[in-house]
């Protein structure tokens, strides 16, 4: 998939207030270096707020197919939605992608397992409907969640262990290949979000998996990432987002 | 995205009494007229049966990353998962992917946008857990379908029909480009879905996209697709499936 490099910068649009799924962009964009902008996060006298976003989805006959939400990539004349998408392009440009094409279909495979999980995550607080307030759905929330607890969450932190488990190109330290690729920021970002919400069920799940805990650990140290997470670039998880901390949903702590 | 074109044969892994997100991967293999085995669907002593889609699920160490859950599609060496990857490896393998690489991205980001609806719209049936029956949370079923038929329906419908009205290189006749691709496949199987599954809320949404509805009507004649429709080897829709006709669940017939 051979493109034109650009000289430009890279313009995200994406809810200025949470990480959401706009934070798996961001984490490409910080750890590959490369040059852009959070539109959104600039001050509305300098083009920034909300009004871009509402601008970009609305216009159809510049941008086709118009983007159907956020987060939105614009790259010179491309105009990008789906964070799966926008993470591989970024990534394939930047050089945080696999180097084949087989590699790289792989990558996306893994990366829309994530994307799987998000949802399934973030359903737990809004099992009835995005368009209402955890608090018009917590007995429904409150029925989703134990089952989220003690069998999706195993099972997706699970499929990543074994994944890195089975790289031996990566010595079981990576998710695929020899390298870290995007695919590792993205599970990072998952486990990070999970523990933030699921404290207690995160740390019991964990316990098994520490092939897992090393990959996130070794992440969590790369240089420019390092220095985007203590920057105030980094948005603080909060319960706006698709990972919220809300102790009635997560287990028991383990003894 | 160059690769060799292998000679052999593809092979589909996936349940085999619904049509489910499998049934985005068959409508691709069997429009393009590819050579592939349903394997499931073999008799057992042929090699059928649920046996071999658990045998490629569990070897880590073979097939390296193993998919999370079906569809699978093996191709020569290669094991793929996830709906949306498959579609497209498949897709532009056998020219049913746009020609040009942002049109490829493009193409990805409206297949991941048809993902998206079809996790919302069977978790209308099944919002509590995928691990449970129907029958087990119809309490809460019946209170998220309203906001899906109200809202979630027609935003997404209203959308692809925006898209399409859009696209004057397509004589607003496909969603992208000048000739219909993997997109519009699935975008068919979107909206035949929803109608099986919700035929009154469908009617009345459908009434105001009738582009949508001819992009329907026009794949729906597709030769190779139409000969398929009208085999054996489409199974009907059930109610084991993604789309599954509730009447409890639908909204009132318009008038």
């Amino acid at each position: 998939m051979a493109m034109t490099k650009r000289r430009g910068r890279y313009e995200l649009y994406y809810w200025p207030f949470i990480q959401g799924r706009g934070e798996f962009v961001r984490l490409v964009l910080e750890d590959s270096g490369a040059e852009y902008v959070d539109v959104a996060r600039l001050p509305e006298d300098q083009g920034g707020g909300l009004g871009p976003i509402v601008e970009i989805m609305q216009d159809h006959l510049r941008h086709h197919p118009a983007p159907f939400a956020p987060p939105i990539l614009k790259a010179g004349d491309l105009v990008l939605a789906q964070t799966a998408v926008i993470c591989r392009f970024i990534a394939e440009e930047t050089g945080l992608a696999p180097a084949t094409a087989a590699d790289r279909l792989r990558a996306d495979q893994l990366m829309l397992t994530v994307a799987d999980a998000v949802v399934e995550t973030h359903d737990v607080h809004h099992p009835i409907s995005g368009g209402l307030y955890y608090e018009d759905q917590k007995d429904e929330a409150a029925r989703r969640a134990p089952t989220f607890i003690s069998e999706r969450l195993p099972k997706y932190l699970g499929y990543f262990e074994s994944v890195i488990s089975a790289n031996s190109a990566g010595k079981r330290r990576c998710l695929l290949g020899s390298d870290a690729t995007y695919v590792d920021l993205a599970v990072f970002q998952l486990a990070k979000g999970i523990e933030y919400a699921f404290p207690n069920s995160f740390a019991r799940v964990a316990a098994g998996t520490p092939r897992l805990s090393e990959l996130v650990a070794r992440v969590d140290e790369r240089t420019r990432l390092r220095e985007y997470l203590e920057s105030d670039r980094r948005i603080p998880f909060n319960e706006w987002g698709i990972f919220r901390h809300y102790p009635e949903l997560d287990g028991p702590k383990t003894p």
